[in-house]
């Protein structure tokens, strides 16, 4: 037995106890003829006191501890005469009988602090003394909690977890796969799901009726700061119902989390709004809700007033900034370069300041009256103090994008993106289909089983970007939690959706086979979502990453900088495989 | 909405409700003028009553479903007239006043019940009707009551779930590695995980303290009944603990689990026995300790009667079946077939009656006397009535392998091993390292992390088949549920090993230098274990082999059946991976 205690542990009530405790140095100091040693594990901090008048020998050991030391000390806990109210144990020390080294630890590149964390390079390649830090522990601990929870609620509710295969079959819809090389069959691939939908489909066939299951997914896609090539989802599937059913159950779940991890009640429903209501209002399917700033569209007031840059396009939108008239001119300025950087591509930004004596100030004074200022203000909701800032462009939805990046940014200077704050929001009806002016046709915006609203079903041919789906996504702060949809569960109007997404009848059974196969068999009415769980964690821990509440994250090149992997393999692992590397193809790229 | 109960809910309490149930048609039966339709979701069974007479074309269309037709009802609870009180739904029934076909069904290649499967091949190509069946669809729901009391136990007892990499370094010590090119990264690879070990441990490093989680684990093995290439493991890790800690913490969960699961209740501490003694009593480090016939080592009993063939080897071994002293000629020429498999390889079957009388019969009465015979039963223990069998052979432990099947089969013979008895055994003291003949070198017989007994490191360098490791198994009625150890966390020790291990200081490095870092900055001692969680639901619901827990598993080629996987893939996607495929490289294996 290696202690009896944790460091966490120790109360005003152990005084008089012989305890033992283990954990690392944190802290040194000399006063006097006395050494204290903040000792330190998951559970806490507690001091240790060795005086060198009782135990001169003992007390000289100590001085030579090291910070990060690995010790075990055994001792009698004594009331503090100086206490510390900013720890639990704050109240006691130990007093220090006898002291064992069980590892000695080099000086660690950084010091083991909430705030001192030597920069992203070196908390990667060191991410094991990085775990050590209280901050990013805690949002692992957060991640056990929510994962908790998720499974405690789900399981009330009579969902099966139950384990779908990591090695599946590559199916090219989608992003890219990873995929296995299989030495059993050799020339032939596994591939890592990129989510486990034919699955938890498959087991609604099979009569699960209530699935879910908290999975590893992949995609070996180019990387961003919230993208990792593994990431891992909480998902879901429910036979026999309807959007709204699935919508009130998950719901129902992401209220739990909130309440039993972070404390945080939503007493309302969550509110919803269509996808094209979205785009309009706010230029995203994942609007903050947190403030409002929601467009305003004026081409009709701007027209007949030669002003040519609005004229000759469009579309022109704005939003109203509360109390921002004051801006200065730098200021302004600031606004224009960020909405020009080359990530947002905004040529360029109006403004109008609705003064506090009621006139109007703008940047296209020389073409705009005060009365016709004031209908703009109107059409706003401004009120004297206000600033109004105004983009255009040919395209509406590009626009509406770019003024989305400018609702955010003031919205983060006013500081109305409150971390604590937790604005939810259903997106409801997104279009079925999303066409890409690159490739010339259409994608299913979700996935080709999402099933179209059956009202739309009538368009599917005429007009396909017409047709709305049972989709449905949980948007909260600006970040998409989750999303799901009621799935098709009929062979002919599935079989239908391969053909109008290009798949020919070959492909379909090649790659759908088993899926159409299996709808044969009598497939119930189901649908279902998927939250990311490193998403979610994050929105509760308040970060901005994903990173950081992942233990083992990689970076930007899906390298693992600590253990230095991806890595070569030896050829004999080639050759059992019957592979060959050709990095010639690189140059053919 | 598709229904407002389930099939398993109604009672006589229900009696006059209008409901609306939805599922699948499990059988029609007519009756005169009545349809009698049994409606099977998950959750039970229950009777729809069409009546000719008050509805003749609702009665109409429901003749005209067929098995497997998904349907929703919509009518009024009745009491039955003639109850059936094998299901709880048995008291009522639904007088029918709507139906809706949902979908229709194909007739299935094999009836939805408990006891028609259409065999192994066609149950795996149609694993969704497979999974219908009430007992397959049984086991997965143990197995995800099973993860969940581990989650809440471990949870309660401070574990923290993280979650490691799947994308990792390969590392070639050990089972052989999957591995999963990076296109990021042309021509190298990541590796799938055959254990989270090295993360763990890690983890330990950060000071996480308690860590577990269930993890899918990867091997690229020849795969056999219970051995899947992805399988799933509860992967536990503590620090400041020895053995006596891991274990009692561990017994304590799978007490838990048991008591949770399955009602069962251990009220003693699990037996412990050193893996020597296992060896010497059973041939066995997972012994079935759910019956005796422990072994009994003859030789100095057998010599100088001149029987050569006992004469000529250095080792004698048998065991004493109570009661088989009847056994007929045929009986005991069946027992010599069954060692002589060539999975056994035994030469032959010495057996001794011990007869009612007082006498002996043996198949070596030529050499031995009935004094002879009656200090062998002396040491057996044996009673008039008892069947002595004995194998012999040059090397004990091959022999002992061999007695150790016989015993096997003649517990099962005798029925002795009935699944309801769960027999746990933590096996202790393991060697620290295996010979193997075959390379002429010690291989770590766990893993090269697991720490050798402090008393036993004097004869690493001398004689290191001598070592002992903190190593402990837990068995149960012949199966290995899990194992773990005591890790080395020192890196001069570990390194120690490494070397012993035939590793250069290079390899050393490259492969394990990550850990080696880590344990410069202050390693906790740590130890820990992981149980298969397959095996462990696989034991709790009495089956043979672990395939019937795992919802889609793969056949003993790696191949699933359902989607005809690993396939092809494309050659952009191969272009993409700098990589060629060579399949000469299969005949110069």
């Amino acid at each position: 037995m290696y202690r009896t205690n944790t460091c966490g542990e120790l109360r005003i009530a152990s005084v008089g106890q012989n305890v033992t405790l283990a954990g690392w140095v944190q802290r040194i100091r000399k006063m006097g003829g006395m050494t204290f040693v903040d000792l330190r594990d998951r559970y806490g901090i507690t001091q240790i006191v060795f005086n060198e008048e009782t135990d001169a020998d003992l007390c000289g050991r100590a001085n030579k501890l090291g910070r990060e030391f690995v010790i075990q000390v055994q001792g009698t806990v004594a009331e503090r005469s100086s206490k510390n109210s900013n720890i639990p144990t704050g109240d006691v020390e130990l007093i220090a009988k006898d002291l064992v080294v069980l590892h000695t630890s080099d000086v660690p590149p950084f010091t083991i602090k909430d705030n001192s964390d030597g920069g992203d390079d070196i908390r990667m390649q060191y991410r094991y003394l990085d775990l050590r830090r209280n901050t990013v522990r805690e949002n692992l601990e957060l991640r056990h909690k929510i994962a908790l929870e998720v499974r405690n609620f789900l399981n009330e509710h009579q969902f099966l977890e139950v384990e779908t295969p990591v090695l599946i079959k590559s199916t090219p819809e989608g992003a890219r796969d990873f995929v296995v090389p299989s030495r059993m069959n050799p020339g032939e691939f596994y591939a890592l799901p990129q989510s486990p939908q034919l699955f938890k489909q498959l087991l609604m066939v099979a009569g699960f009726d209530r699935y879910f299951q908290i999975a590893k997914c992949f995609r070996d896609e180019d990387l961003r700061a919230d993208r990792q090539p593994e990431f891992t989802q909480i998902d879901c599937e429910m036979s026999f119902v309807e959007q709204e059913d699935v919508i009130e159950m998950f719901e129902g779940m992401i209220k739990h989390i909130f309440k039993m991890v972070k404390g945080v009640e939503f007493y309302d429903p969550f509110p919803r709004m269509t996808w094209h209501e979205c785009m309009r209002l706010y230029g995203s399917d994942k609007p903050d809700m947190r403030f409002g700033m929601t467009f305003v569209e004026l081409k009709d007031l701007t027209e007949g007033r030669n002003f040519s840059i609005f004229d000759s396009v469009n579309f022109v939108v704005g939003i109203c900034v509360s109390g921002c008239a004051s801006y200065t001119r730098k200021q302004l300025d600031g606004l224009t370069d960020f909405v020009k950087r080359s990530q947002i591509g905004a040529k360029g930004l109006v403004y109008v300041k609705y003064e506090q004596d009621g006139s109007f100030k703008s940047s296209v004074d020389k073409f705009y009256s005060q009365d016709d200022l004031k209908l703009w203000a109107e059409r706003f909701g401004a009120k004297p103090g206000d600033l109004m800032l105004i983009l255009c462009g040919d395209d509406a939805n590009k626009t509406r994008k770019q003024m989305c990046e400018l609702r955010l940014e003031m919205g983060e200077r006013l500081g109305l993106r409150d971390r604590n704050i937790f604005a939810p929001l259903w997106v409801v009806d997104f279009p079925l289909f999303e066409w890409s002016e690159e490739d010339q046709r259409f994608y299913a915006m979700h996935h080709p089983f999402t099933s179209p609203k059956l009202e739309d079903v009538q368009y599917l041919d005429s007009d396909p970007g017409r047709v709305r789906a049972n989709a449905y996504d949980l948007a909260m702060n600006g970040v998409e939690l989750g999303g799901g949809s009621i799935r098709i569960h009929d062979s002919e109007l599935q079989n239908k959706m391969f053909e109008l997404l290009g798949f020919t009848p070959e492909q379909t059974e090649d790659q759908f086979g088993f899926l159409m196969d299996a709808f044969r068999y009598g497939a119930p009415p189901h649908g279902g979502l998927a939250f990311g769980l490193d998403r979610v964690t994050s929105m509760l821990a308040g970060l901005d990453s994903i990173r950081d509440c992942i233990a083992f994250p990689k970076n930007n090149s899906g390298r693992d900088v600590m253990n230095d992997s991806p890595s070569k393999i030896a050829d004999a692992q080639l050759d059992e495989l019957c592979l060959k590397i050709d990095l010639d193809k690189i140059n053919n790229k």
